[in-house]
Order: C-alpha cells, then sequence, then structure tokens
C-alpha cells in the first residue's frame, strides 16, 4: 500500500453529499457525514440568521432556491475543491429553504481531509464558492414586518453583476 | 445604539467556554455554545483520532493533560483571538482525555461572529495555538498494542524545544 494510498483512506469511497430541506439542519448530522477513520480533520462553517442588518431588525430570512440549477452548481463546486486539494475526503453541504428564525442555520458545511489546513482552507473556499455561484434568494423580513428580497452581491447569479 | 454595539449584540454578554472531559464530544453542544442571535456565522473545526500515523495503523489516542494549565493556557488563546478579532462573540474549546478511539473527536472549537471571516480565522489561530501552547499529551496505541507517547513537535511545553 502506498503512503498516499494509506493516508487517504482508499478504502473508503469520498463523499460528496449535498441537500436542500425546509427541515432544520442538524449539525450532528452534517458533522457526521463529513467524519472519517482515514482523517484527523473536520472543519465546518454554518451561516445562521442574524438579528440585525444594516441597522434594522431582522425577525427572520426566507430563502428560495432553483433547486436543480443548485445541486449542478454545488457539485461543480465540489469538483473544483477536489482539484485544489486532492487530500479532501468528504464533503456536506447543506443548505434550508423557507423560513430561518434568529439564530437558526441557514448552510452548513463540513469537509473532512486527513491534516486540518487542507479541510480548514476548503471550508473557507466552498462558502465563498456557494455564495457566488448558488442561485438562492433570501428575503429578509424586518421588525415591522416589511420585506426585502436580497440578491447577494457576491453572486453571479445577480442583477447587479 | 451605536452601530458596533448592533453588530456586536451587546445585550448578550460574549463567553468563552473551555472544558476537558472523559466522555464523548457533542458536536451539536459545542456549536450551540457558540451560536448568537448577533452573529452570522460560527466556524468549528474538531480534530478526531486518524486511524493511520506514519504508515503505521493506529487503534486508539489516549490524552492526558495537566488540567489546571490547560485551562490558563487556553484561557490566554481566549484573550489572543479577542484582542486580534474584536467582533468574536462566543468562543468554544473542549478537549477530550482518556482513551478517543478512530474517527472520535479529541478536539472541538466553535466561534461565532457577525460576518463568517472573522469566525473562520479566529478558529485557525485558535488550534495552532491550541497545539502549540497546551500541556496535552497522547498516547498512540498501535495494532500490535505496542505504543508511544507523543510530543506535540509544535508545543513549546516539547523536551524537543
Amino acid at each position: 500500500m502506498s503512503s498516499r494510498e494509506e493516508v487517504g483512506g482508499s478504502m473508503e469511497p469520498s463523499r460528496d453529499l449535498i441537500g436542500l430541506s425546509s427541515e432544520p439542519l442538524s449539525i450532528e448530522r452534517v458533522y457526521s457525514s463529513a467524519v472519517s477513520p482515514s482523517c484527523g480533520a473536520v472543519a465546518l462553517f454554518i451561516g445562521t440568521t442574524r438579528e440585525h442588518f444594516e441597522g434594522r431588525r431582522v425577525i427572520r430570512l426566507e430563502y428560495e432556491a432553483y433547486e436543480p440549477m443548485v445541486k449542478s452548481e454545488l457539485s461543480a463546486v465540489c469538483r473544483d475543491i477536489r482539484s485544489r486539494w486532492p487530500m479532501v475526503k468528504h464533503i456536506c453541504i447543506q443548505h434550508r429553504l423557507g423560513l430561518v428564525p434568529v439564530a437558526e442555520a441557514s448552510v452548513a458545511i463540513a469537509i473532512s481531509s486527513p491534516h486540518r489546513c487542507e479541510a480548514q482552507e476548503a471550508v473557507g473556499y466552498c462558502i465563498n464558492a456557494l455564495k457566488a455561484s448558488a442561485p438562492i434568494w433570501k428575503k429578509e423580513v424586518y421588525e415591522s414586518e416589511e420585506s426585502k428580497w436580497k440578491e447577494n452581491p457576491e453572486c453571479g447569479w445577480s442583477g447587479n453583476s
């Protein structure tokens, strides 16, 4: 067995798990989907609804997505991660749709790798790539029940780009 | 209310939670300890037992710590993080002691901040600082039941330093 096979855990195939759900995200489940006996590291990023945006009180966010396109865009992000960080083992990306109250998770990403640097770099890249490429829109609902659909300013799908 | 107070969530005091335990770590609990309504981001890092080290099959790790010193060293790491990333909200660092089987977590870190960059940078800094400063030792137990106490090569407490 080569050293590469040993550290990469050739016995267990790598997984890309991409999901959209209107149910609350389980961080434990996202973590468990990424952990691997061949890896010493799992890095995670969780995006949550923040109660303020530009000085206005937000009471919830509402997410909508063009689902078939989200999955193909995020599959492309996974392929890109694997070409940049070949030691990455499992990638799990879950995004919630519909209403997401304050302090609840809208997106959860977990990535495992034998050593910590690759997993941490890949997660940072993944959330930036998701924001830039996935056709997901959010509506901010303010205290007054007034609301505003937001295009992600980083997103290539934005009408501003 | 100033803009800084709005985004920093002045109503909820910031928390540093540091723990050592011989029980399995709950990633959901570590995450929940860090999440905040004033924050849009939680970054996590989880270190797990890897089944191989330098070509040898590892069946478990055993961790020992000099507990009073771990807590003061990790409190200093938290203070350091707060001076470098003042927007960081909550910091949770949990380390497991005793036997940690393959694929189980030995260390879990979660840090929240209003925006994602600070949380991600702070978690990367935190795990490096923990490895460099905390008096925690691990014994690798190999398939043959042979074992070896390891000093962390990054650690300032190491006899090699």
